[in-house]
């Protein structure tokens, strides 16, 4: 059983978690964790503190606890239990108060809240994302900031959509299937966008496990497709000189993040 | 102009930024940020470097940087320059170091990789959403952790998309929409899975905006239609007692970790 981490907050806790697991991946050992969001009054502030003591009493050890409390009285219950606090608002707060020359002025779910100019923007790139999934429209590419391109399962779907939730960005995308490898070309839709095209490719064997747990057996998931595919549209990447990346061994975030930085599209921060 | 402020990683720079963005979110001042990820060579940290000490020349004041940089060698250049370093990772690395009683062994892209038994979880998810969302499929119903229902346009796709982005939770969702006002009820395929059903609803007001901008002047964008759906929807929550959040105040990640919360469904962590 692993050391018991709590993540606190008197928002959603998202930040915390981030953080603290940021943090606790550089160890490698496994922690037990537990996030207890919206602790946003001292009754339960009270109930979260006897939780942490009880865990204490149970295990012997001080629990860890990575909190973003940003109502004093509230933290000050914490802070008063048996937990160890990892509080990297407050570090981090003081200096650049003095940095900066002016107070801060915490209000709590500042962070993940709706109170931002360019969140309806990022609602809409969301919609976008799903209403331009998979080709379904070339309707709206003219909108799009980013037109991503790849075979069936190289991770266009998960790509667009983190680029729209975590960055507002819309993105569209579009695969190309078995049906078009014998003659392999641009869509006229995507040549009138050719600017905005970006490609993903895979490792052909990881594909063919990705196929395999979808539609085992298939000709749609054999090596031999899987390879021709890939082999072709690299082919098409390389002559209309669309930039691509490999997502072989890369996450979502790692792809979208690269996508971001190749483009220079911006980055927008909710 | 703001306060130039840098989010330099020799990863997706996701986590310097989360964490950079909720420490500046507590001054009430506009702040202009650049974020730079995948620092991985000494090269690219000497034109980092310098890019920090020409804004530092330019400005006359020394920007604000927020990092993660896990190779020491790139991280001690990054130091050497003019900004001003808030390194939340080594700040909290060495206490934790002498709690656990262990070393820590940093590993860039550990955060946010694909070297995670749950990642493939997470990627089902992210698909799930996408399959079953808007009522598309109810087939696969039996397989959702949550399934959310609502009138046209209140979060739900969203907040699907977020449960299954952050927390590799498989959210399907369904719709009410006009044509089944005059005798709302629950479709069988949902009664049968009643125990996983959340429900959202929003402030007529702000379903109307929200429909206006979608669809100017329509009857499904009316002031008149969105107060009736809102009651009806409403009204079968509660006859049939289904959870339910109003959205109309709070962000998607505001949304998602409210649902988690009430259905104390687990959240992964990734």
């Amino acid at each position: 059983m692993g050391r018991k981490v709590f993540y606190i907050s008197d928002g959603t806790a998202i930040t915390a978690e981030v953080f603290g697991h940021a943090v606790l991946s550089q160890f490698p050992i496994e922690f037990e964790q537990t996030t207890i969001p919206f602790v946003e009054t001292t009754a339960k502030a009270e109930d979260v503190k006897k939780q942490l003591n009880d865990c204490f009493i149970t295990t012997g050890e001080r629990p860890l606890v990575f909190h973003s409390i940003v109502n004093p009285e509230i933290r000050s219950i914490i802070y008063s239990s048996e937990g160890l606090d990892y509080d990297f608002l407050n570090t981090f707060v003081a200096p650049l108060e003095q940095q900066l020359g002016i107070k801060s002025d915490p209000k709590t779910h500042r962070t993940h809240s709706i109170d931002n100019a360019s969140y309806n923007d990022r609602i809409d790139a969301i919609h976008f994302a799903m209403d331009n999934d998979d080709g379904i429209s070339m309707k709206n590419l003219d909108q799009a900031d980013v037109i991503l391109v790849g075979v069936s399962r190289c991770g266009k779907t998960p790509s667009s959509l983190y680029l729209s939730m975590q960055f507002g960005v819309k993105a569209a995308n579009y695969p190309f299937i078995a049906e078009d490898m014998d003659e392999l070309k641009l869509p006229t839709e995507l040549m009138k966008h050719k600017h905005k095209l970006f490609g993903l490719t895979i490792d052909p064997m990881r594909l063919h496990e990705i196929r395999n747990q979808r539609l085992a057996g298939s000709t749609y998931a054999s090596l031999r497709q899987c390879r021709m595919e890939v082999k072709e549209v690299e082919m098409l990447f390389k002559k209309q000189r669309i930039p691509f990346l490999n997502t072989t061994f890369h996450s979502v975030e790692e792809i979208a993040t690269k996508i971001l930085s190749e483009t220079k599209l911006e980055r927008k921060m909710f």
